[in-house]
């Protein structure tokens, strides 16, 4: 078997067996084939796509390709989420929780911020002295203990998609849904999850900008997560516009945590929410989303989340004390506020602009080695729908440094849109989309 | 600029600029821009295609990558001919020494064989002692002297070239039309052709199986060498069945002069003597193709075009009286008889097939590093359109060893088909090609 030839059969719009995937998949991960090779064939599935049946074989390869998280002896059932990335998207931080107080057990492994989404280990680790890089003896003490454990991905971990991901940044093939499919997969896989809800993302801070684009994504994500033997759910989620009212790492822990107290905002909850329903009925708890959600709804009023995020905290080497003392003060020095513009409505705050400016301010990074600031980012005081006059607060901005505030300032500004009339209201959930 | 925007730019369908053309090879000869990016954007070229514009920025990008041979102070007209590649390909040792006779300059640069097609500079290393690496000063001198010279590329002549065919060649990206475009007219741009004829070949042997790709390859290469100010003319002839009655690298040098001697088959005649009529035309020797082929016609029965080849022998550090001695005897002695296996026609002989046990008896390499057999080949006593008996003999096999011999036996058997009635004729000449 010759990597070229299977870049030609690729190229030419068959289907790979599952031979050929492994050959290609396990060559690239023992240092055999090199990246040009793995980089061209990647175009050519851009080009021409996956079957169901090829997608999961390279997921499985993957998944193979490393070892898996051993949760044998720890009671589930296990279920976690994933997002497929966007701006201010915190939910990990509110589920987690609620699903450990609903009874569930969720071992999730997250990544950090890249290009202009959020990462949720990069929010964690604004909480001084948090741990992200838990041994996997850690990981399950801590599942067993708080019902929830929250850590990055391990070099043992899938190293066939570390290494995949590392190269589709840098060769113009992250958009392709099979890729993007066995990349999710494998690694939520390898944690352990038996049930999965799905937060696919469409919008223009979502990597698909239209909706068919995220659909297609989820269905591809339910089908061969399904053939991998998973319970899987997907919604179909807009982000247009940034998730909640705060952007930034400490800032988006503080609203989680304001979450778990009753005090979230309306777009956040709701998608918070209905995600937490599907946990609840994939991990038996609920029989429908409709229960699912009441479900959760008591049990956040329970307190038993807040006192969990609390605990988890203290669990991977935090403070919970010392957190709380932070709240609402833990803030750059250097600060500017947006003001409206003009008298009128807001019709939307574009969450590309927002979230490629909170590079800039030191909220994310453009490359994996940068570091990022705990105490950048945005509060929105309005948002899209939102009725204001000339020289109101919109925003309140915290940067790294002075230079980094004035040059992510205009760029800001120009995220925010105006109309003259009320915009018609966002539908924050478009779609479920289950195995069929 | 960065590599990954111009790559996503290409996978997005658009008109690569200049500026990013130039970005992107002139980074990759400097090193700094990696293979795996390179493959990843051919690989979308291949999938996109490039304008006329893109095609020919990228030739001249890639021409001015490196060196230009200096004909200055040589009087021209200088004519070449480019051929895409075949079996049994010989036409250029018959045409150069016509070109002189005729009183063109033809400087040519040639290249080896890989994998099925045969390569000119192994056929004539065949010639015991004959250099193919001549220094620019020696270029120009045996130029001037026998008015045609023929010589490897050099590192300096487009590095571009070296680099970006050496990847595609790895990377599954060969078969593109404007890649394929801009390797040939920046290298013959730089060996210093005012003119060019190319033979385009579709067929089994050939790059392009389908005559309609042939065509688009024809029509690419004619008007990005009319937008470089080059005069060219293209014929897409039939590369189905090989070309003549040898394959092989002394073999087919014998037979070359066997056609100056004017003793050549009807087909290799046919397609080398309208190449030679399109040269005459672009060198302003003849009006037209007919009066071109008349010319040509004359000057071979003069016998000039026999002397000057063996001139260019001794020319090139080869020894004409040795190789006068050498033929019809200098063959490997591991030979074999392929016989017919039925009674009736000869309905084709397969030239992929050939070409590729070509590369088994020693004739040709599959690695750019391996050697070649200068005995080993094929004659061919029967061809398509032949009556044969059982057990007439339809080659003789020379290989490099007994194993090979074995080995590539069954394979060479297997390219003969058979029919009970007489094929129709094939048309060698499909289609020329001119500039619009």
């Amino acid at each position: 078997m010759r990597a070229v030839d299977i870049i030609m059969n690729k190229r030419a719009g068959k289907e790979l067996s599952r031979e050929e995937i492994a050959f290609l998949i396990n060559g690239y991960v023992a240092g055999e084939i090199p990246d040009y090779q793995v980089s061209a064939w990647a175009m050519a599935v851009f080009f021409q796509g996956m079957t169901a049946k090829e997608t999961a074989c390279l997921t499985d390869v993957m998944l193979k390709s490393g070892e898996c998280i051993d949760l044998s002896g720890i009671s589930g059932p296990f279920v976690d989420k994933h997002s497929t990335g966007g701006v201010g998207d915190k939910t990990s931080l509110i589920l987690a929780p609620i699903a450990a107080a609903l009874g569930l057990k969720d071992p999730m492994m997250s990544g950090r911020a890249l290009g202009h989404t959020g990462g949720t280990l990069d929010k964690l680790e604004a909480i001084p002295g948090y741990r992200t890089n838990l041994s996997v003896d850690e990981f399950r003490t801590i599942l067993i203990k708080d019902g929830f454990a929250m850590t990055g991905q391990t070099k043992e971990i899938v190293p066939a998609d570390r290494l995949l991901y590392a190269l589709r940044d840098v060769s113009g093939t992250v958009e392709s849904i099979p890729l993007i499919t066995a990349s999710i997969l494998s690694k939520k896989a390898a944690e352990g999850a038996d049930a999965l809800v799905l937060d696919v993302k469409f919008g223009s801070g979502a990597f698909m900008k239209d909706p068919s684009d995220g659909e297609k994504l989820a269905r591809s994500l339910v089908d061969t997560g399904e053939a991998m033997g998973k319970k899987i759910t997907a919604l179909l989620t807009d982000m247009n516009e940034p998730l909640g009212n705060t952007m930034g790492n400490f800032l988006e822990v503080e609203e989680c945590f304001d979450s778990l107290e009753g005090k979230g905002p309306a777009d956040l909850m709701e998608v918070t929410l209905e995600l937490a329903a599907r946990m609840a009925v994939l991990g038996g708890k609920a029989k429908n989303a409709k229960e699912g959600r009441s479900l959760c709804e008591e049990i956040l009023a329970s307190g038993k989340p807040r006192q969990l995020f609390l605990d988890n905290i203290n669990s991977q080497s935090g403070n919970a004390e010392q957190f709380l003392k932070l709240r609402g003060t833990f803030r750059s020095e250097y600060a500017a506020d947006i003001k409206a513009a003009k008298t009128g409505y807001i019709s939307g705050i574009d969450a590309w602009t927002i979230g490629h400016a909170g590079v800039t301010l030191g909220v994310g990074r453009n490359r994996k080695e940068d570091p990022v600031s705990p105490t950048a980012g945005i509060v929105f005081h309005k948002k899209g729908g939102d009725a204001v006059k000339t020289g109101d607060k919109i925003m309140t901005v915290w940067a790294k440094d002075e230079a980094s505030l004035n040059a992510a300032l205009p760029r800001i500004e120009s995220a925010v849109g105006y109309s003259d009339n009320a915009p018609p209201p966002r539908t924050l959930i478009l779609k479920e989309i289950v195995s069929k």
